[in-house]
């Protein structure tokens, strides 16, 4: 319930360097070419749901390696031109839930579409439904050591490569203005959003709340709540691996793509939150390249954050960029 | 984490007989009369929010005593007539939030209010907005206390009477058709959804969720986790408070609603739910007097229940009967 | 367990400035003014107990708004003149009892005044007998955010305001000593005595005992135990309310009254209280304005303190000055 | 927090058979002779202490062994003749404390006198003085097995010795009417009490609270909370011990106490009490051979049990039998 | 700490039903014929170790679906002749470590045969090598789920598989005598013996020690710690998969392993252990087919059980058998 | 589980000055003679163990005071001439156990020694079997503060003794190289190879894990978890003990004897540990007198430490030099 970090006016310059591999945008731009040859069309199913007021649609659109991914699309009923949309990911452990769970964005006038986030979806809420057909060496429970030996391997190679073939997918639908789309996430949503936004330009917003995955050297010696501790807890077995799990990290380390995401940027922290720790965020934000960038603190939060305050705060903020 | 009470078929015929007041029907009767005539209209105003595709109106209403109490309305946007209405309560500690907040029942087209609930709403979410303007003998921290010594001056009182005056005030709404509402509400909200069904006839649907406030002899006994634990402490402290406690409860217990509730009813219960015990919501279910009712079991669930899962499953029941 | 804040030599120098409000003498002076108006007689009534070598009354006195308030007066049974007195608050939560819980002061030849705590007396030991018939706007379980929002409104000043009221009844006594009389009590009861201390001129001692409420902002931020974290909880839900929070809480800290008070005093501080934080009891005292101020510290205790043997230095400390 | 074992309806009728050593009248009539042989006279001296109006005298008496142990005795300061008197044993873990720490029954007109704990003290409070020189084999932290394989060198044999021992005591003090003597304790101290009432007749009142000590199967089998559980750990490791352990604690059960005393008695119990299970207090409860026995039951507490409010309940009941 | 589960008398007796697909058999041996058709022969190499009393040699052998598996293989150094050889299997979330941690049936003069758990290997202990090369559909951390909604799919079908095909491999080296085998193996370890129990004929010895993964129904609906609740953390998000679930489990239900093993065994059960309840083992004891069985008791020990106590017991009841 | 100390480059220059008394010398070489003095032939008995390729013998030898202590001694069965040695001390609260739990060393080689902890050996494993037949003054549940205010009866005084007295036994072994000696343990057995190691000179190896019981001071008010925490206890309770406490510690400071340490050394420390907090660790480390020393830092791991993995550093680091 303290303070779970340093006092804020130091946060504001807390700017450490984070590792970053000489090979990170290669690696990455290899990932994703190969991910994008292997792609097919979109689907969109209309979604069996009681909601009359909004159009639910169930999307399947194809992710890293080309696999199925679901997501639900959600946008007001009379719609008349492509609209601005809004991209969202969610949370750790998390899926996608029962079609209309999330209509924020959709009751304000915005296509909403909602990842799915492979092989999670079990641990809280109404579940997902798309796998992640990949095995693993050695893990801990969870999704943080899956793959952690290497970059190749590792599974946010994947969810991140879904999430970036998920705009392709967005960008082509005639219900949406290519020119004008947002993505947004909390928690692992936000991680997520940070990478999106530096493995694609010329988005209208980039609005991570609560970002996970950012410096993980920190991360892993200071958090003190799950899940940052899957990777305490692999160190603490794999005695030798240190070098090469953070060397793996480093590809993934959401500072990493903040320092090439141009786009506007919201951010939000909270100063009590134990799950990720506000340096961590203030790394990212520190370090984010577009000069439009804000920063929303919630001294008093933990890691549920600002909540419908920050959604309010978000679609004021997104109506004067898109 | 295990079953937190009885095996299920068990539950199925718990039926204890639970202590009534020779004077309930009077107590309730006087009340709501008083109230009644200490009521003035109610008044809409739109609420500021960033969401178009939905209207929603701040609703202030006339509800014990005639003090005043605010309710969020939502509804469809191109309403022509009148529609059918969904009112809820909420939560233990929890405030009607910010506007927005709650959007299924109006994206499924009904009108959808939702009740603040006095002096609550500082525990979670985005807070409240309604006081509470009576003071208390010595109490617990909580709500369940507050006046425990004397019907007449126990917090429930007033607020279920704010939850009946909800209804009389919807019902002149002319957008509301009103003969077609049905009430609902998770966990308290399900304690307050009951007790309207007991006070209010005639209404379409009674769907309270993991309903609290059931059987409190029984719940006071047995309830591990709070806010039960709120009357155990209390009476750890008060030791000869024990005969004045219960009586004042059995003016407040749902079970004593249940009964004179003849409404169709769909009820949750959630078999791990350490908060509500599943043998006092069996206990309201068993003795409510409609005979057109419901219970869905969540097998593995806390108190979280069925969330968008009951909401569904909610919405195709209501749409047969409404 | 290990020390809970600052290191014991950082502490003896630590005195951060505290927001003072520029009209707070003229806050208290009228809030003391207006209940001293509404003030009727104190009434002593010989309590029934088994105790036979101390006499013990039931007082019931005129306090904030002229609200009766209750307290228990233990003095030796041979009294010939005047006596030096001790007047008690106490802790967050407790009630006064039964007659006969607060032996100490009167066995060692002092009248002893114990007061009981509006709405408090509930949540530990064997009760209290005094309402707080006070409404609020929403808040928190608990006291430390009932009517938050205004200075006017906020449950410490009819706490405080009581507390003063106690001593002008008590000082009428034809059995007290008016020359004579010192204010104790511990964390809550440490806070009221600071609170007293500041509004009271003339006391012969004033002993608070790891007292709470004072340097609200710095016990907001890093008290890991409650009751601070009932702030934190309240400020957590309304993200709007901060700045009018530690407006309102700037004319109850503790500190604010230290600066003004200029009686004798023996404080007391626990260097592994995770309830208290020993900074918050160093700001107060490093800001105390007498200069005969002594702090007893307990190295290694948590919030339970000195107990008995702080009892014992109290008497003897107390023995020189009354 | 709720209930922590049976219904009352059947604690009430639950008297299961608990093992007794066929030579457990040998083996404490042994065991006090061999110490009364080795006794001394008390020494009484008086205490230092600000308190006034009450007689506090350090006692050291010849205890086990005749090894010397301490007590406060605490009288009314005008006595003339001999007083009834209240011979008080402590709960697990303290120690006497400080002079002045227990005054109620010296208030009430008594002579109080308050055992000191052998080696124990140092767990809570203000301390002990008196050692336990005797060293044991392996055993768990805590006094519960410390010789436990033996029951020769058990460490409870040491101390019910000791406080049998301090009745030969204050039976020969001058201002003791030695017909007019109870015994009381909470907890350890509840236990203690049985034990002295089963070997000492002609006492006037036998007043355990909450005793521990009883019917140890059950208590090692079903209680969540330490100090049994430091028997569950010894179990747990020596695991061929079962048997001896059990023989051991046989000669030390409060329930064997329990069916040799006769002189009357008021327990008391609390039905949400997980550290000292009520079963267990019903069981020497029901097996108490004096007929004028009662038992106050408190629903709602834990192991505080009636605290003052039993205090009063006692000095009530001792008043019309001594 | 207390008594996890029923008394020790209705253990002895309790012996539900436990569903059982009609399929088991086939299901199992089209399994097991598969994986035997996908083999190569395994491969020992001498393992780096500073150990040099016993000669350790690293396994890699054909698994499911002829996937390499790791092992160490500890012996004697002076070998002459075939040896009667243990095969153990590991604990819930551990690996099979470094060269040199199990050594204890080798000092018997055993081969010891320690499998790798594919997949696990970094919850605890120094590690595991060996990886699992399976994707998943949406599942808790853990293993418990991971294609927990098709037999097929279900993880514990590949671990089984392993396990008999290790027997496979282990019988064919020379320094094994394949006429005295016997398997064990703790928690998770006891699961995997019942099942390889019941799908090989002929061996000499079958010890589970505290077996996981027995009677799935009531385990998931009463067991309080960890992994277990990884099936219900699953159920209670994906609400409609019940019946899809308990049928999957079926196929892996040590009891129904249990039913159809006849060589002689030997269980330990621990009545105070949290994780594996003491009736889910005793289902599986009661339903164990063969007639020489025994089970050891630990009555005051959790999951620990037995220990070094129990492999004591173990050698002594396996040397009589081998 | 996050870091529990400094980071690891201030910890590497961490070496604050500890307590030393005058006669820290001379109370031990008194300690010491007197106990040789009271001494008699150690007795060696094999064993009733399965265990065949290893020779195992119960070992009784005259420990402080000359009172009998046990230890395991374990050794490769073909032994010609003197062997090199590892003798080991135990972490708090388990004691010996069964012969043969711990074979490591011996399958390496060597002979070891493992020696029972007096008093101790109930809290975990499988049991101890040497009595401390010293009683204490009033202590705190455990070990750690028996006699602790006079160094002549502190508990470590006894157990240090026993340690180098079981060297100058096992020295005389004719199976046992006197010049090829190390000694080595973890935790409490960390701390006691310290003391041994700045006791006896000429030892080929001291191998302290995660030792503790050094620095005191640092680790009374700063670590969180058992059992350093029992001094905390003691001295919440014995308010004015203070002085004395710290005094009689520093007679067992493990930074003391590290001080006067001049064998090879290699420690290990990890840096999530918080039962032996690493700055502890690091002020012995730092302090240690002989130039070969080498520390291994496990960085996320709590007090588990390397487990295996360091045993394997040490077999490699002892080889190299005895």
């Amino acid at each position: 319930m303290p303070l779970s970090d340093l006092p804020l006016d130091i946060l504001r310059e807390y700017r450490p360097e984070v590792a970053q591999p000489a090979d990170f945008d290669d690696f990455w731009a290899t990932t994703l070419a190969e991910s994008r040859r292997a792609g097919s069309a979109p689907v969109l199913t209309p979604a069996s749901t009681p909601i009359t007021q909004l159009r639910i649609d169930d999307l399947t659109f194809a992710g890293f390696a080309g696999e199925p991914i679901k997501a639900w699309v959600v946008r007001p009923v009379d719609t008349r031109g492509p609209l601005p949309t809004v991209v969202e990911y969610n949370g750790y452990d998390g899926g996608r839930g029962i079609a209309g769970e999330k209509l924020l964005w959709a009751t304000a006038g915005y296509v909403h579409v909602f990842m799915d986030t492979r092989g999670q979806g079990s641990g809280w809420g109404s579940g997902g439904d798309t796998p992640d057909p990949h095995g693993s060496g050695p893990s801990v429970g969870g999704f943080m050591t899956r793959g952690i030996l290497d970059p190749a391997d590792y599974y946010y190679r994947r969810l991140f490569t879904d999430a970036v073939r998920l705009l392709d997918a967005v960008r082509e639908f005639d219900f949406v203005d290519p020119n004008r789309i947002a993505v947004t996430g909390g928690s692992q949503g936000g991680g997520i959003t940070l990478a999106v936004a530096g493995l694609v330009p010329g988005l209208q917003g980039v609005m991570p709340d609560v970002p996970f995955l950012s410096h993980f050297r920190r991360a892993v010696e200071a958090t003190p709540e799950p899940p940052f501790t899957e990777l305490v807890r692999y160190l603490a077995v794999h005695r030798d691996a240190e070098e090469r799990v953070f060397e793996t990290l480093s590809y993934f380390d959401a500072v990493n793509f903040a320092r090439r995401a141009t786009s506007p940027a919201l951010f939000s922290v909270a100063l009590m939150d134990g799950i990720v720790l506000p340096s961590t965020v203030f790394t990212a934000f520190n370090h984010y390249a577009g000069a439009d960038r804000e920063i929303e603190v919630y001294p008093f939060n933990g890691h549920e954050g600002g909540q419908m305050h920050q959604w309010v705060r978000q679609a004021e903020w997104l109506a004067e960029r898109i």
